[in-house]
C-alpha cells in the first residue's frame, strides 16, 4: 500500500528523483517525524537519509517498511541523486537557497502536484488520525465549559483549553488558538489577547490540535449568559448554523469547491447576510491545516470521497459580532460527514 | 530609530527595493503581526500591503510609525514594485513557488544577508520581549515544580508547564517541548511521549515561549527522587553545569562563535566527556528560535554586544544519561549575561 503510494508520486512527478528536506512532506513519504533529514524517491524505491540523532529510531520504526534508512548528512543525499537528470522538489515548500543549491547539478521540475494528487485522498489511517485529532479537539472544550468564568482573559480561556488537548493526548495545537470575546469575534483573524469576559458576551473559539502531525480544525461561538440583548445574534446565529448545516446535509462527491461554497453563500444570501461572509467556507485539512481541497467561489476542485476539509461559514459585522461555525468533515460513500459528534452546535448560553 | 533601521536595511541589500512575503520579517520590519500581507521597502521608505483582515489594525498600530498601511492584495503589492529592476527577496525564506514568479518581471537578489546583519543586534525593546519570554519560562517552570508526581507522563508534564506559561502571558511555545524521563534524555531531540515517570529518574526538560513573537530556549535536567544510583550522573551534570557557567563568565565581546563553543568543549575534555557532547553550544534567538550567531566548532561569526544565543552544553551517553543545561544569554558592555535568574541550576532533587 505505502509503496504502491510512492511508486504512484513518483510516476506522476515525471522527474528521474524527487529529493525533499520539508518536515510534513519528510514525515508523508516515510510515516517518520524528524525536524531534519532527506528523503529521497526514485523507480528503485523511497530512501530516508537521517543524521545520527534520528538514525537508529527511524531505523527501528521503519524497518520491513518500503523505506530504506541510511545514516548520512546532505552530502550522502547528495551522492544518491548521482546519475539522476530531471530532480523533483515540492516548490511551495522549498526555500531559494535549496533550490539554488541543487539547480547547480540538476534540471529541477515542481513535484508538488503529484504530491497534492495524493495526499488530497486519506487513507483509512490518515482518516482515524484526523478522527482522533478531532475527538481530542471536542473532549477538550467540553473540559473548557465548565471553568470559564466573568473576568477571565482571552489568553486564560486559550491556555486552559490546550492544556485539556495535550491531556487528552494532542501533541500541539494546530494553529494559534483564537479566543474573541464580545466585538472582537468580529475580526475573523482576531489575536487572543488580555480582553477580560463580561456578563452577555458572545464567545467565539477557532482551535484545533494534533495528532501524529495531522491536524483538527474546529470553532464554535456561544453566548457567556444572556443579558436580553442577543436578538439579532440569535438570528444570525441561527442562519449561520443552517448554512453549516446544509453543507453536510447537500454537499455530494463530484460537486466543485464553488458549488460547495455556494450551498452556504446562497443560503446566507436569503437573510442578506452574504456580504458578512468575507471568507471562503472551507480548506483541506491533513498534515498542514490548510491544504486542498478550497471550498471557495473560485474553486473548480472536485470533491471527492477520501478529502478531508472544513465547513465553516461566518458571519461578522465589524465591532458588532461574528459568527462562525465549523467541523471537520470528510466525504465519504458520495457524501459529506463530520469528525465531530461530541459538541452541541445549537446555540449555548453559558 | 525604526526609519534609521530600514533605510540601513534597504541600503545593505543593493535591491532597488525588498519584496517580503514572509510571516516573522514582515512582523521584524514593521512591528505588526499578520499571517498574510507584503511589504515593500525602498528607497521612499517601507509599506506594509495589508488586506482587508488585517487593514485596520495594522492601519491603527503603525499610525505615525516609519511604516505605510495600504489595503490591497498580491496584485496590489507587484503593482508598487513597478519601475524597480532588482528585488531582493530573503532567499531562505522564499518558496521556489513565489521566487518563480516574481523572477518573471525582477532580477531577484538575496536580501537575507542585509537582514541578517540587522537582525543580529538586538534592540533595547527587543531585549526587553526576549527578557519576559525568558521570565514566563522560568516561572513557568517554578510553578511545574511541585506539581510533578510519579506516574504523570512526559506528555502530560509538558501539557502544565505550558498551560504555566501561557496563563502567564506567552502567546504559545516557541518549539515543541521536550520532556524526556531516564535513559530518553540520551536522546537529545527526544520526541514527548507516554513514559511514565518513576521514583529516581532523570528529567530533562528543553522549552521555551513567545512574547510578541520573540523566543526564550531553556533546558533545565534535575532528579526526581535519588535512588542513589546516580553517582556518575552527579559527576557528569557538576561537569557540564561548569562548562555552561565557564560560557557566561568567560565569553568576551569579540570571541568568535568557535572560541565560544571551545570554551565548554575543552572543559567538557578534561573529564573525557567532549566525544559525549554531540551538537554544537548554542546558537542566536529572536523571533526565530535558531538564528544567528552561531556558536559552533565551525563558526567564524563574532559575538558582539546586542547578541542574544544560547549556552547550552550537554553529555549523552546512550541508553544511560543525558544532561543538558542551557539558559538564553546576551552580550552587554562586552561580557555575556544570563536572562534567567529564577531558576536554580544548581543539581536539583525533587
Amino acid at each position: 500500500m505505502v509503496a504502491e503510494k510512492l511508486r504512484k508520486i513518483y510516476q506522476n512527478s515525471g522527474a528521474d528523483a524527487l529529493f525533499i528536506e520539508c518536515d510534513f512532506v519528510r514525515r508523508y513519504l516515510t510515516g517518520f517525524y524528524s525536524t531534519d533529514g532527506y528523503v529521497i524517491l526514485d523507480g528503485s524505491g523511497c530512501k530516508f537519509v537521517a543524521d545520527p540523532r534520528y538514525f537508529e529510531a527511524a531505523e527501528r520504526q521503519l524497518r520491513g517498511s518500503a523505506v530504506e534508512v541510511i545514516e548520512g548528512s546532505y552530502a550522502l543525499a547528495l551522492e544518491l541523486l548521482q546519475g539522476k537528470k530531471t530532480v523533483g522538489v515540492p516548490y511551495p515548500f522549498t526555500d531559494v537557497a535549496s533550490f539554488e543549491r541543487l539547480r547547480k547539478n540538476f534540471e529541477l521540475i515542481d513535484c508538488m502536484p503529484a504530491l497534492r494528487e495524493a495526499m488530497i485522498f486519506k487513507t483509512e489511517e490518515e482518516l482515524s488520525l484526523i478522527g482522533r485529532a478531532c475527538d481530542i479537539a471536542e473532549e477538550g472544550f467540553l473540559q473548557l465549559l465548565p471553568a470559564i468564568r466573568e473576568g477571565m482573559t482571552e489568553n486564560e480561556v486559550a491556555a486552559l483549553l490546550e492544556y485539556n488537548m495535550r491531556k487528552l493526548g494532542a501533541s500541539g495545537t494546530s494553529f494559534e488558538t483564537i479566543v474573541a470575546f464580545g466585538p472582537n469575534g468580529s475580526v475573523p483573524h482576531h489575536e487572543t489577547g488580555n480582553t477580560a469576559l463580561k456578563f452577555g458576551d458572545a464567545v467565539l473559539i477557532d482551535f484545533g490540535c494534533k495528532v501524529e502531525g495531522y491536524c483538527s480544525d474546529i470553532t464554535r461561538t456561544f453566548l457567556f449568559g444572556d443579558d436580553g440583548k442577543h436578538g439579532e445574534f440569535r438570528k444570525v446565529y441561527d442562519a449561520v448554523l443552517a448554512a453549516h448545516d446544509l453543507v453536510r446535509e447537500t454537499l455530494v462527491a463530484g460537486m466543485t469547491g464553488k458549488e460547495g461554497d455556494a450551498i452556504a453563500r446562497e443560503h446566507l444570501k436569503k437573510f442578506g447576510l452574504e456580504k458578512y461572509f468575507t471568507h471562503s467556507l472551507g480548506h483541506g485539512i491533513g498534515l498542514q491545516i490548510h491544504e486542498y481541497p478550497i471550498l471557495s467561489p473560485r474553486s473548480e476542485q472536485k470533491i471527492e470521497d477520501g478529502m478531508v476539509f472544513s465547513d465553516e461559514p461566518g458571519v461578522y459585522i465589524a465591532g458588532e459580532l461574528g459568527i462562525r461555525i465549523e467541523d471537520s468533515m470528510y466525504m465519504r460513500d458520495g457524501r459529506t460527514h463530520s469528525f465531530m459528534s461530541k459538541t452541541e452546535k445549537k446555540l449555548l448560553v453559558l
